[in-house]
């Protein structure tokens, strides 16, 4: 038995968009190396995480599993949302804990980046004040599709929103007027209003709809091209690139 | 010989900030496959991109090297900079279609992320319309320096925006103040003025300064502790974490 104890550490792993070649090498070396591996999805549903690292896990893991208590959005305001979330939060919190005193690492599969939106941080709110955590850096959803897509977004000195599309449809308006580059996350049954802010300000025209980026059932067209009243799944987002640098 | 005449690619490879680990196993794989590798760099020097790349090229590659017109940064608005950089482009983009044009794909290494800044885009302008063009994604500096910084950046409903360090002062605050994360790149002898900025809207106690992330000189520590009179290299940015989302 080694007389060196090793800090258990809490690994925040981004596994990427979709595609499990998009894993940095950091991040499957971790994953295989790691004696636990936790992960969020919906209840009756494999999870989006589990399936993308599928390929970098091997069957030696004590995995654990958290069931998100909601299979639907609901607004992030609602007082009784946020408390019911909260608590579950605590649990997975507790059950992360218990590994980690007893010297285990574990590590937390975080679809796209483990900082970038996501519920990882909520653990590492958590956690982060007793235990190590370390974050590997992944590739988040919107590289993941404007790559997909073949679209440069950003050049010299363009300003990039990411904005939510549950803003309010005149801030939206607004926030897309003033940045060169914009991405709108969070599409799904926003889209009609994304849709008329975008044409409120002229770039209707060159925003591109991405749904379910670099995975089997992507699908990327110009939005002005797509039915407007075809609903969209909440895996999909709209690029808006930015205007081009100096040439 | 094949009978299959396979259109060569010209790919932009992302990869990453600075860890030769944070390339995507996709990355790895398709620079081991490429007969042909491109990348910028300064007179003189080795250039980032091939210095982050270089455990996952072998000997048999025939390379690229394209040398900047300058070494130092020029405003992007002078006229006869943006003139010589076109011209510059213009050679770079004929050189790497000499090879496409007889079947051979070329990989241009991108630091980061190959849509998000950098010089890439300006060759997929001039190559786009005549060859096939394939991107992939790597991991941006932003997100490689918010994991170094173990820094949750965006949660629930957050505007995140991604500002360069060159806008005015004024600009500049007026963006932090209504963003609700914000990233600024391009710190380097912007430092002064970005400082003013932050303190100005109430943001300095949350700043965090970032210098050469995931690199072996990385250096992170809280802005606002920072000597303000010590210059700031270019490869340095300062990260504003959003408000809390739901707990």
């Amino acid at each position: 038995m080694s007389a060196v104890l090793e800090t258990a550490v809490l690994w925040g792993v981004g596994v990427g968009p979709g595609d499990p070649e998009l894993l940095t090498l950091k991040a499957a070396r971790v994953l295989r190396e790691s004696p636990v591996v936790a992960f969020f999805a919906k209840r009756g549903c494999v999870g989006n995480a589990r399936t993308i690292a599928d390929p970098h896990l091997h069957g030696d893991q004590e995995e654990l599993r958290f069931d998100y208590p909601f299979t639907v959005e609901v607004p992030a305001t609602d007082a009784g949302y946020r408390s019911e979330m909260s608590g579950f939060y605590d649990i997975c919190a507790g059950r992360i804990a218990e590994h980690l005193v007893s010297g285990r690492s574990v590590a937390v599969l975080c679809e796209g980046d483990p900082f970038f939106y996501g519920s990882f941080m909520y653990l590492h709110d958590r956690l982060a004040g007793r235990f190590s955590t370390r974050a590997i850096a992944g590739i988040t959803g919107m590289s993941g599709c404007w790559a997909a897509a073949d679209l440069p977004m950003t050049h010299g000195d363009d300003i990039l929103s990411v904005l939510p599309g549950t803003l309010e449809a005149a801030v939206l308006a607004r926030k897309l007027a003033e940045a060169d580059a914009a991405v709108i996350m969070k599409v799904g049954r926003n889209l009609p209003k994304i849709r008329r802010a975008l044409d409120r300000v002229g770039l209707l025209d060159r925003s591109v709809y991405v749904e379910r980026g670099t995975m089997a059932a992507e699908r990327i067209e110009p939005l002005a091209a797509r039915d407007p009243d075809k609903p969209a799944p909440y895996f999909s987002m709209v690029l808006v690139p930015g205007r081009r640098g100096a040439r």
